[in-house]
């Protein structure tokens, strides 16, 4: 089934493998006439890319972009967008290891008994090497969205959790550790904590927090596409994710009616913003806020028990060079989402009236 | 935009508002030779259906549905199933305390701002009314599903949390009361709680989980279209949802790899569940779990200040029958978009392999 | 599969048998604020009719709609617009005749094959009744477009063709005569033989031509959905035809390119319109024109040979009321589909551009 | 508006103009297992590529496609197949003719208005070199059809007509002469005129006559997605294409229903064809054929009057190497979209029946 492609209006397709000759994709439906800075796209990979602190993977890929089409004298022409990664470090090193058994909490053993077998280099298409395709979609749409910002932040690591709420901090501070926490102080513990875990041959967990200011009213459609249900379907797309939730989330659920509803100003904003700049769907022009759940990685530095094809325990060593943390590399593949998911409403906002 | 329509193979459109003529739907793409039990679609109906005790909403909605097209001498035919359900209860009484103001937390002001004008009656299309077709569809996909097995519960009403994990739950026994809660005590609390805050003309939010068992493996696709994002943007679309977990969710961002890690009993199943049932997008044939947060109906019985279409500020009281806490009645909603999305992928996954 | 939408951003869902409790649909996008006349709606399902003159089939349906949802003060709220179309005068006579066994050049014998079985009274699904849902869509997708003008008309009823081009021809008057065809002369004796043919016991086939006029120029996407491309499409999807042609159609395919090529005059306009108003797939602004060809009906009043269900031979005589030719209620058909194709292209185009 | 894919199961994504850095294209919903003959695919866009014979275009393209996911170890994996065609040989050379000013009967005018401006290289986007891309995805269809033939051939070059049917004709034999005409008499008369024609200067349009052979029965889906107006909309799509017409087309509009109709042998199979091989929309298992209408090639090497931008008048003289004749390259263009329409609907039938 054709499900490898996102947004309705504003749609990318994607396609590649981890270690396949190339990745890349097509955003069609991009409006003529955007002046397209290049330099900003390739900043937007560069802040997913591996290798770029200590605390992530120390694989080497220089995830570089080529666009193909779509882009005449610096301006979309509203034809769609090709680009591409060429795959440049995926030797194809020693996969017997996985070839034939399978990674726990990976998506191996689904991939075979989906498809019969499966490309199993890196994890092939499972692998989070596909969200750089996102990045470049994003970096695309956010330039279309112009005066909407969009930033997200590591929120917690493991136990370590930002308390502070985000009209607290300044989310600019965010890409000045490696961590992506805009406070430098929670930033350095988690930093700490962060390279403890790997020395334990370990992963950890964390969540995202995104922040979107300045969207117009108006934005998403009444029942089924609602605007924060496409922004949940667009994180909960990304690896490893685990949970969604926006404006009061999971906490508004303990609360009464009375304290939850967030009274209006004359000019039509709210006092409170527990609704998360999002009602019955549509945006109301408050701040968009949401936080994404993201588990461990998967691959740990340690020998852990699997089965092979044909049922038999096998002993597994992990190998590579993995992220011991994912957040702060998600930092900029949820950006991208949501950029994604605000693109498209927006062009599809444009029909709600005549 | 064309927004009113859920799944891609196995697909329900919706139409209608709170006090409209009628509301209704299409199923399009249901396979040809299922022998349709209407009375299930009923019994779900009434489940979802006001009055249907003392903690929901008093009002009187026979919600019967009417199917017109698509099913001959008792079995589907491949071609879409069309249905009705009648308004027959929504005599427009009188609106005028709705019509020019906006109530708080609630979709008129962004209606307004949206489409220029609103039916205001009720709340028009925002109204959780809509949900009625959705049961309907999901009632149908369910027998299309057979052998699987789709339980929503009752989870938490405000702080009163059911504790125990699904596994030691009889959750055939959540229809024994009120609440949907398959501990009776517990559920008794919640009642009383329940009560309690509708004496006060307030409302509670509370939090619903959904268990689904004997999923074939291979639902789901692998990029976009995963499985655990489809039901996450299914029940993100449902009126008053703030977020959604599956597996170990929000608690799982919190764990080292080393404990989060599901190992693999040698016929492929995992000793431990913390994915949820799903893996890289894709069931693996264990038990699918998630949970859904609701916020508090926005609706109270309470005076509260607010604005008119001209800014000025008004004072607004609630009035009309509505529910204290909506999760007893959304449970049904719950189960019925789960097995929608399950459907659809049920249908796409017949294309995995030649 | 779901295959029973029209449109993308203006999107017509369709259901009903001919023989079923009722038909109808759900046009989903139609932007919001369109003041919708109701009479100009049943004035085209009034065209299309049976029983309306006395060279069509004689049956009685009142095709009488109820619009359900999406109308508020008589305007379009940019919610889906459901509607029905109740079956009053199918009563399920005796239909022994084709359960089993296949009518010749009907859909009979593939239905059983792709489905199973099928609902056998008055070819079911297959039934042209479907179109009365796509007029319904097309009558409001028209009211969107204002200005622009579609005029369909019958160009030829077997052997007999109105030669003159429609340039030459007052387009109003095709209303008339019962024919549809601008010229009284030809359409007289288009009657005489559509009677006689009546007489017979046997069908005629014709075609149906279009004008479009006051297109605004820039509608229809370059590639795959080129506005001549999902016209032909629309046009091929109505029951009975065969073939489609645009603008210089099959005679251009004689022509050379010199004689062939519409030049310039200085207001972009051209002095010749073998492009039938479409370049690249884009309109020009000049008129669109295409025709189209529809097959005999394929029940006739005379005995044929067929085949049941097991393979017999066995001896079929055609039964009930049916048109001698489909042609002059074919055209409030075709022009509601192409002001389908035409609403959901001028929505698209809003998009083109920044 | 994203309008680049084609199909809906197996659907096709193409980016790319004439004269941008690379041409592509993203297969989704490719079946996993099978087995690729990439050699088979390069074979089809051989067939389609300039220079390979003295009737038509003289440019050197290369045309070589490079696969860049999808394909493991020789098999499709499951996930889209994305694929590459640079373009080698489009050097920028002087485009100051048409920069401003517009060819007659081309895309530029309208392009210009749709969106602001144009990539006027060598037509950019509305040139027919996008239909590399189709002939890629379509040699992957066809592989996946396995036994279903897929022949077409040039039924007419101007006034030069193919009388016989195909039934009385070798088709393999098209692929021995330059015109793609299985009878090498008429086949060399064309030929013969084309070399004419291109001495005048001049272009001369022409037809293309395609059937499909083994089809199973069932294919299509009765309402909107009916298999032939799938296939006509595929044709229509095609660069300078004016019409399509399947079984007995227009000369079926002109036949009484006691000659047209197909009386059915004992096994289901019809004595006569006029049909088309769909009824009602769905295969029925008899031969599909249908014909294409192709307009002369705009570009001819004589001097035109034309306009540029602001609406004066200038003389435009034809440059370049540009075909006399397109239906000789257009049989391979007119089998890729003919099998991707078969292998979406084949995927699409597999979820006919429970």
């Amino acid at each position: 089934m054709a499900g490898n492609s996102f947004g309705t209006l504003f749609r990318l397709t994607t396609f590649g493998e981890s270690h396949g000759t190339a990745l890349g994709g097509v955003i069609d439906g991009c409006p003529a006439g955007l002046e397209l800075d290049t330099g900003k796209i390739q900043y937007e990979l560069d802040r997913r890319k591996p290798g770029q602190s200590a605390i992530v993977t120390q694989r080497k890929e220089p995830d570089e972009f080529r666009i193909l089409s779509g882009v005449f004298e610096g301006k979309t022409t509203g034809v769609p967008i090709g680009f591409v990664i060429e795959n440049t470090n995926q030797k194809s090193h020693d996969y017997s290891h996985i070839k034939d058994s399978y990674r726990p909490s990976h998506a191996d053993y689904v991939y075979d008994r989906k498809y019969g077998f499966r490309d199993y280099r890196g994890g092939g298409r499972s692998s989070a090497r596909e969200t750089a395709c996102r990045v470049v979609g994003g970096a695309i749409a956010r330039q279309l969205l112009r005066d909407i910002s969009i930033e997200a932040y590591v929120s917690s690591v493991g136990d370590i959790f930002l308390e502070k709420p985000y009209q607290e901090l300044d989310l600019s501070g965010r890409e000045d550790n490696p961590v992506r926490c805009p406070d430098s102080k929670v930033a350095a513990r988690m930093e700490e904590y962060i390279k403890e875990i790997r020395k334990q041959g370990d992963t950890v967990g964390g969540t995202v927090t995104c922040v979107i200011r300045n969207v117009p009213i108006g934005l998403g459609e009444p029942v089924f596409d609602k605007l924060h249900a496409d922004l949940g379907k667009a994180m909960l797309s990304i690896n490893a994710v685990k949970g969604f939730e926006y404006g009061s989330g999971f906490c508004g659920a303990k609360m009464k009616g009375s304290a939850h509803n967030d009274l209006y100003n004359p000019d039509g904003s709210t006092k409170t913003n527990l609704s998360g700049g999002i009602q019955g769907g549509i945006s109301n022009g408050m701040d968009i806020y949401f936080r994404v759940a993201f588990k461990p990685v998967a691959t740990i530095m340690q020998s852990q028990p699997t089965i092979d094809r044909d049922g038999n325990t096998v002993e597994m060593q992990g190998k590579g060079r993995h992220d011991p943390c994912v957040v702060p590399r998600a930092v900029p593949i949820v950006e991208a989402m949501a950029a994604l998911v605000l693109a498209d409403h927006y062009l599809i906002n444009r029909n709600a009236k005549l």
